[in-house]
């Protein structure tokens, strides 16, 4: 099992084979024996499956192909809906429309997440998290319906692998832990974290392709620019108040 | 290994057994092959093992008996100081002072941790979420000494289990699901939803012990009160901007 965690591999290709309705409840009933918050399980799943609105997600998701091409997408939503609508039929008053609670909801939504990518895994899936899914959650509520008190916080595209990528590196162990309190990093800490990332083969291409001087520079120039976060922050603040969890002001 | 997904249970009484450094390493591992945004692992890990800091812990954990006596605490943070000083050392602007870059880096530090417990459960240890880390960030932030552009998320306890329990309720699967949009749920949904989980006999004595009448009543004057969730909502949100992720304001 630990084997299979180690052998994890994000898959961007899929073939066009169906995942049977019997697999995937397999899958999502072992997903949602994650933890969650006080067992509260505030969060929901849209199984998406049908072509108009895989093409509408597509839209959305910056239009990579494998929304298109892997046969299942599974959008995690933080929902508080269903519980406060428990509550009011039950004669308690909710007091879930605040920051805390969208945070809580969107943990427990996560950790699914994860654990539905472990069993989809297990039984020799593929998936590639889409991290669209919180910039563009705007759309994302209305493609797929949410209420009021319900935000999607990511997704994941689902199906079985059409590729066989390698490992993708990771940063030193020791760069991304700490012991008892956190060590702050010195230069030379942050030179040997990033030395195995930045002598790999691909970013001397990468370097090539965009014409920059460092690694870092593709990141902060191209692929996460201070532009599109602040546009993406505003617009994912303005969700979270539509969707009501900022009552609190 | 789908069994073992199947098989969770928070442990909350564990042995006084330490965690060999070998096994947390591989544990560690394993877990850092989650799927990161951009392979950006904006994330840290917090290993507390020593007496006094496990002390401190606890009294911020509201004084939960398993901080204590479990033999490894890892908190796990959202960490954007590691990538911004690497940008700043290759002559990169980093544009991450933003609440979609907080948000980002959260999504990795609770991928990494579901993947740890996951690893953790599967070499026999047993684990429980801490949700006090977000009530309480300010106090961890204190503690675990952590710099601008990094806050904890959550945590977990980790140990070998001195106890056995069963299986946690879980809402049917149907409940938390939605096929292509979202289908919002009727009175009698509702109901079905929670109709398992109100016949449980723990429900009927804590609603006896609680002198209340329904179990949604425990949540909302009990448990998660609207009054804490302001409190913690207001706690969490000055520290996201004190930690330098609201800039966009």
């Amino acid at each position: 099992m630990i084997n299979s965690l180690l052998q994890h591999k994000s898959i961007r290709k899929y073939k066009s084979d169906k995942i049977s309705d019997e697999l995937l409840n397999e899958i999502l009933i072992a997903g949602t024996k994650a933890s969650t918050t006080g067992n509260m399980q505030v969060y929901s799943i849209i199984i998406s499956r049908d072509e108009n609105i895989k093409e509408k997600l597509w839209e959305s998701h910056f239009k990579q192909n494998m929304v298109k091409q892997a046969p299942v997408v599974l959008t995690f939503c933080a929902d508080f809906n269903r519980f406060n609508k428990w509550c009011e039929q039950r004669k308690a008053v909710p007091g879930y429309d605040n920051f805390l609670s969208f945070i809580t909801a969107a943990i427990d939504a996560l950790l699914v997440a994860q654990n539905v990518c472990i069993a989809a895994e297990a039984k020799g899936l593929g998936i590639c998290y889409l991290g669209t899914t919180t910039y563009m959650a705007d759309k994302f509520i209305n493609i797929l319906n949410l209420p009021k008190f319900v935000v999607p916080v990511t997704a994941i595209v689902l199906g079985y692998p059409d590729e066989a990528p390698g490992l993708t590196d990771r940063l030193p162990l020791d760069s991304v832990i700490h012991f008892e309190t956190y060590k702050d990093y010195s230069k030379e800490d942050i030179d040997k974290a990033y030395f195995e990332k930045e002598s790999l083969p691909q970013t001397a291409e990468l370097l090539k392709i965009n014409e920059l001087e460092t690694l870092a520079q593709i990141f902060t120039e191209k692929r996460y620019t201070k532009k599109d976060n602040i546009a993406f922050s505003n617009s994912l603040m303005n969700v979270l108040e539509k969707q009501g969890f900022l009552n609190h002001k």
